[in-house]
């Protein structure tokens, strides 16, 4: 998506450890026109597979969940994270490692939001080692419900995740994916 | 706001200790249709005092934002909260008391998002003892900003917070506001 190459390279700070930092576009402040956008481009992406339901995981999916799910006309879900696994027999859970901050957490979603009816397309802002995505996979596994796919707005391709859960069948979507970054810029895939 | 109204007499759920479960339309579950209608009404109510930016707190404020900034087309920044005061000083913090929790957190914005230029509409899902709300107007008065009102889902008037904050001069316009609950069903306010 050019729109989104476009806004990584002129507001995107690329930051020691492999971090890129879009915090004042996608993530912390969220520029609505590119927002908009997006969740028209997820749409167009994915309405051959005729999703009923998409996914998240609080915080920094939810708006991007939210725009694709009003381009589709389908509601959204987003799986709260806690830090303790003290939580009760109505809901969904999974333990997920966070590299960022180097801890496990906790996804949780209620049983009422995902049944096995459901076509679940994932969507999050950054795919990088892919726990968390592979987290959610298999959250939707536990309702018995089905994954039609995964949007995210950047794939950081050289951390892996992608590629290992392209390998399980799963179809994901980058809006913008990225082969590498240092200090003196950002290179995109050749896909 | 006809359309929260009924939703929320047809799908909310009444439990004990004054808590009205919105979970399956508006919080963890949301109804994108609605969703929709909601920022189009913010972003008419509010559209004489040409705010700038949206600012909410994660986490389900995110997606009202999200909507009201897509139909102002404005940018929206959220609030993360935080549970230790441990933050530098490139951010604006408030400590936030909840009474759903029990316990304080902080609210922690990035400078780079809130400037003295800005006129700020606040956007929250629950308006009910007012302290996330007052919360908001603070980090927006550390920026040296405007605030130019806040636009709530839904106010639960019996808990006093909006007549409080409205007393302190800001305009709080409510999708739904709920003068009384129990068991037996809701009560809307008199307007």
């Amino acid at each position: 998506m050019q729109a989104m190459e476009d806004k990584i390279l002129t507001e995107g700070k690329v930051l020691p450890g492999g971090i890129l930092k879009v915090g004042n576009f996608l993530n912390q402040q969220i520029d609505t026109g590119l927002l908009r956008e997006i969740g028209l481009e997820i749409a167009d992406l994915f309405k051959d597979e005729k999703p009923t339901k998409i996914l998240t995981i609080e915080s920094s999916g939810i708006a991007l969940a939210a725009a694709a799910g009003m381009a589709m006309d389908i509601p959204m879900v987003f799986a709260k994270k806690h830090k303790s696994s003290n939580v009760d027999g109505q809901v969904y859970t999974v333990t997920i490692h966070s590299f960022t901050h180097g801890n496990d957490y906790q996804a949780v979603v209620s049983r009422d939001y995902l049944t096995a009816e459901d076509r679940v397309l994932l969507v999050d802002d950054f795919l990088a080692s892919g726990n968390a995505l592979a987290g959610l996979v298999d959250l939707v596994g536990q309702a018995g419900a089905e994954v039609v796919g995964a949007a995210v707005a950047i794939e950081k391709k050289f951390q892996g995740g992608g590629e290992a859960l392209r390998k399980q069948g799963l179809r994901i979507e980058p809006l913008a994916c990225i082969e590498s970054m240092s200090d003196t810029g950002v290179t995109f895939c050749h896909l």
